[in-house]
């Protein structure tokens, strides 16, 4: 489900990849995936942050170049890099405040490289929560930073989790869970669910999916008797949904929705709250989870962990999830390419 | 870890195993589980229900016994049953009261015989809430029933889930999931931590057992960012439960406590809710979960599925785990005799 389907063509343009934090796992994992790019047949991209954090950690050849066009030419011999310069010391696995400055420039930067065309696709390594709100950043994440650039409402946008066998999507995300109940509105999940619909047509090329949409008590409230959230919001939303025309199933008590068999009954389950998507997604795929950005006008991926600081500068980062990233940011890329 | 080690023992007595409701799939996957009997290393046990509602999905042979002391020599040719008649029809898939209150005379009996010793454990197949609630029922399910017959504090029993490679443990369960926050406390987490720690000594032979929490919030919340459960009730009482001698990690994210690496850390997950609980249990194991209530004075344990009257009749149900539910009640009872 991490599979966009065959490329129909390469992306016109490289990808972005941000490099985030100079100090996490970003740098080496991008390194590492440049290394893989024949055996994984990854289109062509380019880096953008400070040349010195992956040099820290990585040996291969890195090439510094002025603007997107030159980095199909260079990407068979080297890393294409377009710098972003960190002011402060780069020490892996330890943070610090112009790091997360550097990382969100140069998420600006391949975001606007992204958005005016001369980059594909958009692919964001991992930036520091805690670091970057002391620098003042003031989004949730880089998914909602995105979507405001983009010019897109908050709820029209949805993030999705893919894995090799299961795509997961979230109506809320970063909030306390106590406080789900009172985010949870019809408008709302019939607006990300509509999203979903949209991208997995757009970008996964499936015409007419079919979609899950969880309960959010025990045995999805057994006709109210525990909880009533099915009820006031979750089957109100389907039936918009339905006259839409779009298949849904559900709601679906959760936890019997994610085995294999349940699984192949649809293309992505639709959750309430975070833990709702994520614990299924990673329990199976841990190490090639790609979080998407559905409802931009650009494609954007990442690797779906964090900087893990605790790892960092060791050479052991498994750079799978951001190959899987960069494949599937490629895969749409392409598609929007040949649909255009 | 649904194996609780090599059996040191037979259990002295058979196990008992209440039919549950007599339309659902519980009288074939019993008849089915005693066809695996050798197959399976399973120890001798008897079914407790009308023989009719097995008799109806299956043409194997089955004895009546009058009492458990006659079932292992029964059991090597025949499956052997303690008689508990329904007074109405019996049409699989199709419940109804009659057969409801006959799922609670034969639950009562079973577990009255495995309280007065005359069976080493005992085993239910699913029964039909919403049928048994209209019957008059007023426990939530069974385990709260069983453990208000055994004389346990709410509080002080625990619902754990067990599969092969994760074992799962619930400090609420059937309520609605806006409910918890204000359910949680230091005491609740601490008293069903105990009894887990205690069960996975007695019962798993574990003698300093690991156990991990998870947070409630996404990210475990992140110190306080996004809810403050984990700094309110989880922390205070992991700290009590340090105290104790117990061995405890956490609050851990949730989603990312579940994947193979972070299973071999431990050897059970305390969770929060229901879900959090059995969404990755299920996903991983979906045919051979075990439900087992912790902090009893006897050994329940119990298929976690339920009556699939929609499969019932048709020959098609999994015995899976209910096999894994016997196999596991012997070993656990067989732990016990030794350990008395």
């Amino acid at each position: 489900m991490i599979d966009a389907g065959p490329l129909g063509a390469r992306p016109l343009q490289p990808l972005a990849i941000a490099l985030g934090d100079p100090a996490g796992i970003g740098p080496e994992i991008v390194a590492k995936a440049w290394v893989e790019r024949e055996r994984q047949a990854l289109p062509s991209f380019f880096a953008v942050g400070d040349a010195r954090s992956i040099a820290t950690v990585w040996d291969g050849p890195i090439c510094k170049i002025g603007t997107p066009d030159a980095a199909a030419a260079v990407f068979p011999d080297a890393l294409p890099l377009i710098e972003v310069e960190d002011a402060g010391e780069i020490v892996p696995g330890s943070p610090n405040p112009q790091g997360a400055r550097c990382s969100l420039d140069a998420l600006e930067l391949a975001l606007g490289l992204t958005r005016n065309g001369a980059a594909g696709a958009l692919v964001t390594a991992p930036v520091s929560k805690a670091q970057i709100y002391d620098a003042g950043f003031v989004h949730a994440g880089q998914t909602e930073f995105v979507a405001e650039r983009c010019g897109i409402a908050p709820a029209n946008v949805a993030m999705m989790l893919a894995g090799p066998t299961l795509r997961t999507v979230c109506i809320t995300t970063h909030v306390p869970l106590a406080r789900v109940p009172e985010l949870l509105s019809v408008e709302l999940i019939v607006a990300r669910t509509r999203v979903t619909a949209r991208g997995l047509q757009r970008d996964f090329g499936i015409e007419q999916p079919r979609i899950a949409i969880a309960g959010f008590n025990p045995h999805a409230g057994e006709n109210g008797a525990m909880g009533s959230e099915e009820i006031e919001y979750i089957l109100p939303a389907i039936a918009q949904l339905r006259e839409d025309g779009i298949d849904m199933i559900g709601p679906l008590a959760a936890d019997t929705m994610f085995h294999a068999r349940a699984r192949a009954r649809y293309d992505a389950a639709v959750c309430l709250y975070h833990d709702q998507a994520l614990i299924p997604l990673k329990t199976l795929h841990f190490d090639e989870s790609v979080n998407m950005t559905l409802g931009l006008p650009i494609v954007r991926t990442a690797p779906d962990h964090g900087t893990a600081f605790e790892l960092a500068g060791q050479g052991r980062a498994e750079p799978g999830a951001m190959i899987a990233a960069i494949r599937l940011a490629g895969q749409c890329a392409a598609r929007r390419a040949m649909l255009s």
